[in-house]
C-alpha cells in the first residue's frame, strides 16, 4: 500500500529537529521525505494538519505477558510482591492465559505510540503469535534460568531455538536469549548461555544489577559485581542489552561502555520496587548507548512509554539538582532511536529517514495536554499522557487509525484477561 | 436535576475502599448512596458497568493562565527559565490572554479528572470569569507582591476584595489572599497581608521553601527560614496552605503541623526545576496535611493530576528505598480528601458522602490502562493517564460526558491560545 502523509510536522534525527513534511510510504518502507518517489500513487492520503509524527517508540524491556496482573500487588517489600502474589499467579498460569496476556500489553503499547518491544518471556510460541497477529515489531527472548548441570537448562535453550524457527517467516521478529539474571542462573549456566549465543549468532537481554541485594549476593557468592560476573562468563561478547542497571558503579560502566552493552532503564518500576534511580547521567556520560523501558505490569503498572519518558527526564534533574539533566531532546532519543541500536534494529526503524521502515506514530495535538504547539519534542516529554496517539503505522501498515485498532480484538482481549484474573488472581 | 449513577463501582472513604453502589445526585447534592432519596425521580440514568466513580480530583496549587506556556521553556536553568522566557511572555500578556489561559487549563484538568482547583494569578476578574462559565469550582488566590510601603502591594490587596465582592453570586468560588513568596514579599507586606487575612477572614496561598536559593537569602536576610518568616509575621493565624516546601527542616515541619499548616506538593515541577524532592512521607508522618498540586504549566508541563499521583507514589519509594513509601492509598487521599482540607471544602467535597456537593468523576475503566478491574487505587496512582476521566459532575452539573465538554468552547480555546503565543511566544 502506498500512503502520503501531507504537510506534518515531524520530528527528525541528526540532530533531533521539527520539520513540516510530506512523507511517502510505499509498501513497508519510507520511500520519500518531501520528495515524491517515481510513479508514486497513494492509495491513502493523511492529512496531518494540527498532528505530529514521530517514529514509534520503542519499549526495550518489558515482560507483555503479564499485562493482566496490573494493579493487582502494590506497595509491597519485594519478597512479599514476587513469592506473595506474582508467583502464585504465575504458578497457576496457562499458555493461553500468556498469549492474551500479550496481546493486551499489546493492545496498550499500540494506544501509546509504542511500534516495537523488547519481551523476555517464560512461555514460548504466545507472545510470538500475538506479536504476528498484531502487526507488532518485537524482539522475544526466553527467559532462561537454570543451573549448568541442569536438563531444565538445557531444554529452555532449545526452546528458544525451535521458537526462533518456527516465526522465520515473520520479518517483524528478531531473537534474542534471555538468560534471566545472576541470582537465577548460575556461572556454569551463563557460560553455556555465552556459548550458544556466540555459536546461533543470537544477542542477549539479561536482567543486571537491579537492587542492592542482587549486588550483594553476587560479591558474596562470586567475589564480583552481576557486571564483571556476566563479563567473565563471555556474555558480552554478543550484542547485548542490560535492564536496569541501578546499582551499577564505576568500573562497572567502564566494562559496559568498553564493550558495547546497551542498557536499558526502566524509572518506574525501579521507583516502584524500592531499588531507586540509575545512574543515567553518569552512563550516557560515558558513552554507554541508553535506552527506555517499561518492565512488566506487575511492577510499573503501565507499559506505557510516554509515561516513562517523562519519569526519566524529570527524576534525574530531581537527584542531580539540575533542570539541564536528561533534556527532552535526549529523551526523546533514548525512547526511539537508542532503543533500534540497543535491539540491532537501528538500520531498519527508530527514526524518520528514506529507506527504513516505516514504522511511525501519528499524535493528535489538537488537545489541552499537547497545546499549544510550542515544542513538540518537549511535549512529548512533559505534557503529554501517550493517549494522543491517534494513528500507528508499523511495517509501512496502518495498525490503528483514530484510536482504533485495526489488527487485533480490543473487546475480545479485554474479556479473556478479565476471565483470567477473575480464575488465577 | 436528578441523576442517578447505577451499579457502579466507588471509591469511598475512611477507610478507603472499593464498593460497588448506586448513588443518587439530587441537585448539587448526593442524596443518597444505596438508599433511594424518597420521592426521586431520576432525569438522567447513568449506568455504571466497567466505569469507576470517585471524587473529583483536586489540583491545590496551580497557575493556571499559564497554561499557554506549556513547551516553551524547558531544560533550563531557573533563571534562564523566569527571566529569559517566561517574564517576557507575562510582560506581553494581556488580561484577555490570562482568560483564555485559565479557560485551556480549566479543560485540561477537567479532561484528566480534576473539578477543583487552587490557583494563583495577577489578572484580576479572568480565572474567576472562566471558571465562573465552565462549571468548575476554584479558590482564586489575588497573587501579592510588594513592599510594606509600596502603593502597589496595598493597591493588590483592594483588587483581591474587588474579586472577591464581584464574584458573591457564585457559590463554586471563594477566595485567599496570596502573598507570591519571601523573596516577592518583605517582611512588612506581609505582616500586612496577616492582619487583613485575619480581619477579611481569608486563608493564605504562598510558595514557600521551594529552592535552596530561596532558604539562602532568607536566611541572609532575615536571619531565619522561610517558615519560620512566615509565622513571625503571623501568617499561619489564617488557614494557610504552603506550596512546594521541598527544603523544609525538622524544625519548619514542627512549626508546620503546630500552626496546621497544609503543604501541596508538587512533584513534577520540583524535579523539572531541579529543586528536588519533598520530605512528603516525613511531613505526613509529622501529621501535616499534605495535599497534592501540578504548579503552572510552564514548569510541568502538563495539568493532569493523574500524573502528579503517579509522581508523588513513585518517587518517594525511590528515594526511600522502600517499596510500602507513600501508598496508593495515601496517594488517593492526597488528591482529593487532603485537598478539600487544604481548601477549607472538606465538608462540601472530596469524598463521596451523602450530603457533600456531587463533585465526581466517573472513569472508564475498560481500556489497558485499567485493565483487567483488579485494584482501582492502585490503578488510578500507577496505570492511568488521565485520559480515562470520562465524565465529569461539579455541584450536581455533568460538565463533561464521554470525554466532551458541555459547559465551554473547547475548539474556540484552542484557537485563541494558539493565537496568543504566535503573537507573544
Amino acid at each position: 500500500m502506498n500512503i502520503l502523509i501531507k504537510n506534518i510536522k515531524a520530528i527528525l534525527n541528526d540532530p533531533v529537529r521539527v520539520e513540516d513534511i510530506d512523507l511517502y510510504i510505499s509498501g513497508k518502507l519510507i520511500a520519500g521525505i518531501n520528495e515524491e518517489p517515481e510513479g508514486f500513487m497513494a492509495d491513502k492520503v493523511i492529512d496531518g494538519t494540527d498532528r505530529l509524527l514521530t517514529p514509534g517508540l520503542i519499549n526495550a524491556h518489558t515482560h507483555s505477558y503479564m499485562s493482566f496482573m496490573r494493579n493487582c500487588a502494590d506497595d509491597l517489600a519485594f519478597m512479599d510482591w514476587l513469592f506473595g502474589r506474582i508467583d502464585p499467579i504465575e504458578q497457576k498460569m496457562t499458555d493461553k492465559d500468556a498469549y492474551w496476556g500479550a496481546q493486551l500489553a499489546i493492545v496498550e503499547m499500540m494506544k501509546s505510540g509504542t511500534t516495537c518491544f523488547n519481551d523476555m518471556q517464560m512461555n514460548i510460541m504466545q507472545t510470538t503469535a500475538a506479536v504476528k497477529e498484531s502487526g507488532m515489531r518485537a524482539v522475544i527472548c526466553r527467559g532462561l534460568v537454570g543451573s549448568g548441570t541442569d536438563e531444565a537448562g538445557s531444554m529452555r535453550l532449545k526452546q528458544a531455538y525451535e521458537e526462533r524457527d518456527a516465526f522465520k517467516d515473520c520479518d517483524r521478529l528478531s531473537f534474542r536469549l534471555g538468560p534471566h539474571a545472576p541470582y537465577t542462573c548460575d556461572e556454569e549456566y551463563l557460560k553455556i548461555v555465552a556459548k550458544e549465543a556466540v555459536k546461533e549468532k543470537m544477542g542477549i537481554h539479561m536482567h543486571l544489577s537491579e537492587s542492592k541485594t542482587e549486588i550483594e549476593n553476587c560479591r558474596k557468592d562470586y567475589g564480583c559485581s552481576p557486571i564483571e560476573l556476566a563479563e567473565r562468563c563471555g556474555l558480552f561478547e554478543v550484542p547485548f542489552i542490560a535492564a536496569h542497571c541501578v546499582q551499577v558503579d564505576e568500573h562497572d560502566m567502564d566494562i559496559m561502555a568498553a564493550k558495547n552493552v546497551s542498557v536499558v532503564t526502566n524509572p518506574a518500576s525501579n521507583m516502584k520496587l524500592g531499588n531507586g534511580f540509575a545512574p543515567v547521567p553518569e552512563m550516557m556520560a560515558k558513552g554507554i548507548n541508553v535506552c527506555l523501558g517499561t518492565d512488566g505490569a506487575a511492577s510499573n503498572n503501565a507499559l506505557n512509554l510516554i509515561h516513562e519518558m517523562s519519569l526519566v527526564a524529570l527524576i534525574h534533574k530531581g537527584t542531580h539538582a539540575t533542570p539541564q539533566c536528561v533534556s527532552a531532546v535526549e529523551t526523546f532519543e533514548m525512547a526511539t532511536i537508542n532503543g533500534a541500536k540497543a535491539l540491532g534494529l537501528d538500520k531498519e526503524c527508530g527514526s524518520i529517514e528514506k529507506g527504513k521502515k516505516a514504522d511511525l506514530v501519528i499524535w493528535n495535538m489538537k488537545q489541552p495536554s499537547m497545546w499549544p504547539k510550542n515544542d513538540p519534542v518537549a511535549s512529548l516529554s512533559y505534557s503529554a499522557n501517550g493517549s494522543e496517539a491517534d494513528t500507528v503505522i508499523i511495517d509501512g501498515e496502518i495498525t490503528m487509525e483514530n484510536r482504533k485498532i485495526l489488527t487485533l480484538d480490543e473487546e475480545r482481549i479485554l474479556h479473556e484477561t478479565q476471565n483470567i484474573m477473575d480464575r488465577i488472581g
